[in-house]
């Protein structure tokens, strides 16, 4: 309102997009590379921006992911905001705001936002001047990400369990439309970190209201075809 | 970094307070006034305050609600961000925001917290010149409060309502040390907006594990005295 400028240089919106790819958990991010003192700098951070003038926050974080990967009418769930003043301490995260953004940049907020994706869903993943790919979620733990983006994407990894305690068929959504239960298994241990007993497994989920044994099994594959099941929406 | 200013006029924090008198869910209010075109004008609001250049959000939270309530080592915990451009629409809250920062003030994104409290917890009612309040939960929603904050508060029951389903002893924040299963039941079906079978409520309510009956009677009450009962954290 009193700004002159199109972008509100203070306030962002990142999104961490899970995915599954059958063995390991994936989150989509996007390269940046920019010439510094003669030297090429390459790094990665999540499909973020500064939020334009008069954009809600969850419109801007809509926006963001379709220009930097083409995703559309993705469910994006805000889950927290990350304001540390220290956020903006690394130079070359600062360098590289101000020449994207043409603007001086100070301190930046930025509101989070975490969806879940099946992983072969259509990604641009050679926009202009970006281009976004998958990285398995435990290797890029140890990778220095831009920003705080390693521990929002923590964080959102965090929230992501929290909410499947209460509302478990979200798990669905990483997994293809007709899935075995050993990629269900897969699916649930990667997220929970943990070991489940394949019998045991086996047992609990197909007594899961909303899971559906279909007359088809798996083709293709080099062991002993397992059975395909999919996702009831209605009996969720 | 790049801001003269103390205060960063983009971002600003507010807290949803709720406490239970033993029959109603309340929130806690700061009554605000000032004169507008020679006529006092007042209303309500969330203890809140734009962050200060240096400060990290949750620091920000607990500083105003300190600084406007008196209220120290609350648990705060942050729910959710507003940024709609339309938060500043009305003149009042823009008038009233420059006046109290002496700054021009255009939109701001504000970060929410909740904590819930108990009642007796004492309160500053009266700072240098804002008065707090509770105030009934049910009553307030139809109050025109300032900014989007009869929003806020409203998200802020519903967080409380799913954080509940995880963690069900949280409603235990809210009750005196020592209370009767009656009590308990109250707030619960204030909370969850249901109204709980006495019998079937007290049987349901025994069972928790960290439910502790004490060797002791209300006193001073009308009605046939009830058992009392504490919270065992311990066993949570």
């Amino acid at each position: 309102m009193f700004s002159e400028n199109l972008y509100n240089p203070h306030i962002s919106v990142d999104c961490v997009v899970f995915g599954f790819d059958g063995e390991k958990l994936k989150v989509l991010l996007i390269e940046r590379s920019m010439n510094e003192q003669n030297e090429l700098y390459n790094d990665k951070k999540l499909p973020g921006s500064i939020i334009l003038n008069n954009e809600d926050l969850d419109d801007a974080a809509s926006r963001v992911l379709n220009e930097l990967t083409g995703l559309k009418n993705i469910y994006l769930s805000q889950f927290k905001s990350f304001g540390s003043p220290l956020r903006t301490s690394n130079p070359s995260d600062v360098l590289w705001l101000e020449r994207t953004t043409k603007m001086k940049i100070g301190r930046i907020v930025t509101v989070a936002y975490v969806a879940l994706i099946k992983i072969d869903r259509k990604i641009v993943f050679n926009a202009e001047d970006t281009s976004a790919n998958w990285y398995d979620v435990n290797e890029i733990a140890n990778v220095q990400l831009a920003f705080d983006h390693n521990r929002i994407i923590k964080d959102g990894l965090l929230h992501i369990r929290h909410r499947l305690d209460l509302e478990p068929h979200l798990l669905f959504e990483l997994l293809p439309n007709k899935f075995t239960i050993s990629q269900l298994r897969s699916l649930y241990d990667v997220v929970h970190q943990t070991r489940s007993d394949v019998r045991n497994f086996h047992k609990k989920a197909i007594q899961m209201p909303y899971l559906v044994m279909l007359d088809e099994l798996e083709e293709g594959v080099p062991h002993r075809a397992a059975r395909l099941y999919k996702f009831d929406k209605k009996k969720k």
